[in-house]
């Protein structure tokens, strides 16, 4: 292939420009096409679909190699996405947005709190061919060895095959060695929830303050749930849309009209 | 009634306490029950579920007067749903989590970026009954008179009747005056995105910076659709729920599965 008909791919996160599952991401997709990323000058995690318009935002080149441009900016992930379309390349058309690979997952109702999925869906608003991808595991020094090679994979299909308009792909990738994974399953949601606690403590000033933590409640036993999928070994690969209505409660609410 | 009886209501939003909207709400919802605010303490527009988890949230009471109990904190909107549910009143029943008054809309695509709606999610995910409430008006100055007036309606209604488990409601009200309002009519997701413009510019150090500027684009001709409720008169009250899966892709994606 000449360059010029290689896929143009750009790349984003949310964990920021010097995350490891950044790096692995550019790993999985540099011998695809041409790769820009466009990352947070920091860490943005639960930032979920924020943007900036309050503020000016900023983009500052790092460094050119193997096919590879690398940018930072002091923007959020669904900031980046934009900075990316309609500013770096904003003459050009770009073939796939990729967002993560977050360090932690993002499965069951996690999905909506998260900024690398937020960026994907972004992607998807404009009917961009769009994948988040997250491993099952926080660590900054996590092993995305195998997160790695199932990007590839789902990129090398994405890139070959039809892709549904303005959906978004949530990969989920279980922090386990390559021989255990038992293959890839389309999912749904799962109908769980985070239980949160709020650790309170007292400041050295003596003022209280307050600390989200929480843990998954997952109710769900559906063989076909992210969780599901996760605890068994699969990688997870959801269809994500971007119309929220609640078509099924419609009738319901008519008496709601007047 | 007596007041162990009255429905307790939380009411958050997106714009901070001092908003002329959050006032607007707080004078719909204050006849119904007994009210607890939680509010940003500045405006967090755009903020969509942004979560705070790498910092420390605090609480500061403002006051109570006439059975609403004011509070500020520095999170989120989302922040304020979690302070208020598991700080505040996490040894009582909520019976309504209201958001807003947003000024400005949050109908179409709007909703994804959005903190107010972001903030009602929240409250459904949990299974409280969750209403957000914008006014087609961005100005802080804005009149609120009708909104409040269609926001006494719809609380009445859903305090009223059952209420579906999980969803929250998206609530839109146009800006114009009570007499030009054709009724209320439940809609679906606009299918419009926005168009972004990243305005250029150079700081006074010669750097060069962005601003995240746009305009609908609106391709979407339905009758059911929120922004065709909006631009006739209708005030817009659309079913939201949390589970992205886009279900009706499932079979394309098969393919992916190995």
């Amino acid at each position: 292939m000449d360059k010029t008909s290689r896929p143009l791919i750009l790349i984003v996160n949310d964990d920021g420009y010097q995350a490891k599952g950044l790096s692995a991401l550019v790993e999985a997709a540099k011998d695809f096409g041409e790769i820009v990323v466009v990352a947070p000058d920091s860490a943005r995690s639960g930032m979920a679909h924020a943007i900036t318009f309050d503020a000016p935002l900023r983009i500052t080149p790092l460094k050119t190699e193997d096919n590879v441009s690398y940018y930072k900016t002091n923007g959020t992930p669904v900031d980046c996405v934009k900075l990316g379309q309609k500013v770096l390349l904003k003459d050009r058309k770009i073939d796939l947005i990729l967002s993560g690979i977050n360090h932690g997952s993002n499965s069951s109702v996690s999905l909506i709190y998260s900024g690398t999925m937020a960026a994907a869906i972004e992607g998807s608003i404009e009917n961009y061919p769009s994948i988040g991808f997250s491993l099952v595991n926080y660590s900054p020094e996590a092993d995305f060895s195998v997160a790695t090679e199932y990007a590839k994979k789902i990129i090398n299909k994405v890139l070959r095959n039809p892709f549904p308009d303005h959906i978004s792909l949530n990969v989920n990738i279980p922090d386990v060695s390559s021989s255990q994974i038992n293959g890839i399953k389309i999912t749904r949601q799962t109908h769980a929830y985070w239980h949160e606690d709020l650790i309170e403590n007292t400041d050295p000033f003596g003022r209280r303050y307050y600390w989200v933590t929480g843990h998954l409640v997952d109710n769900d036993c559906g063989k076909d749930s992210c969780e599901w999928a996760l605890k068994n070994n699969y990688v997870s690969v959801q269809p994500v849309q971007f119309d929220l209505t609640a078509y099924k409660h419609f009738e319901t609410l008519k008496k709601f009209e007047e």
